[in-house]
């Protein structure tokens, strides 16, 4: 299975926000979180890095647009 | 393993940009896929959605900023 775990940039280090993640929606918002089991979660933020091979997504605060 | 297809929605339909991606960089002027079997790519868009249990990433045309 290919599932993935979405890391916030956070005062420079890195803080899981979920885990399990199976889908990212980019909405206006930010970015809404699906995951096997968890409630989807919006976070407000933008992809910065996504590695297939760890499974990782990172992502950055949302910037004022 | 878990590489992705990225599809591009270009006039309503998906086209296939590059095939077993295993990063993606979003940079200020695009998308740079990295692949393993192929030289990366920069696509001058940005992501709308990205379905880990199907191995896609979708990505529209970048909006001029």
């Amino acid at each position: 299975m290919c599932q993935a775990r979405v890391f916030l940039i956070k005062d420079g280090t890195e803080e899981e926000v979920m885990k399990d993640v199976i889908g990212i929606e980019v909405r206006p918002e930010g970015l809404k979180l699906k995951s096997f089991f968890e409630e989807p979660k919006t976070v407000a933020g933008e992809i910065v890095e996504i590695d297939f091979l760890k499974h990782r997504v990172l992502v950055k605060p949302k910037e004022p647009s």
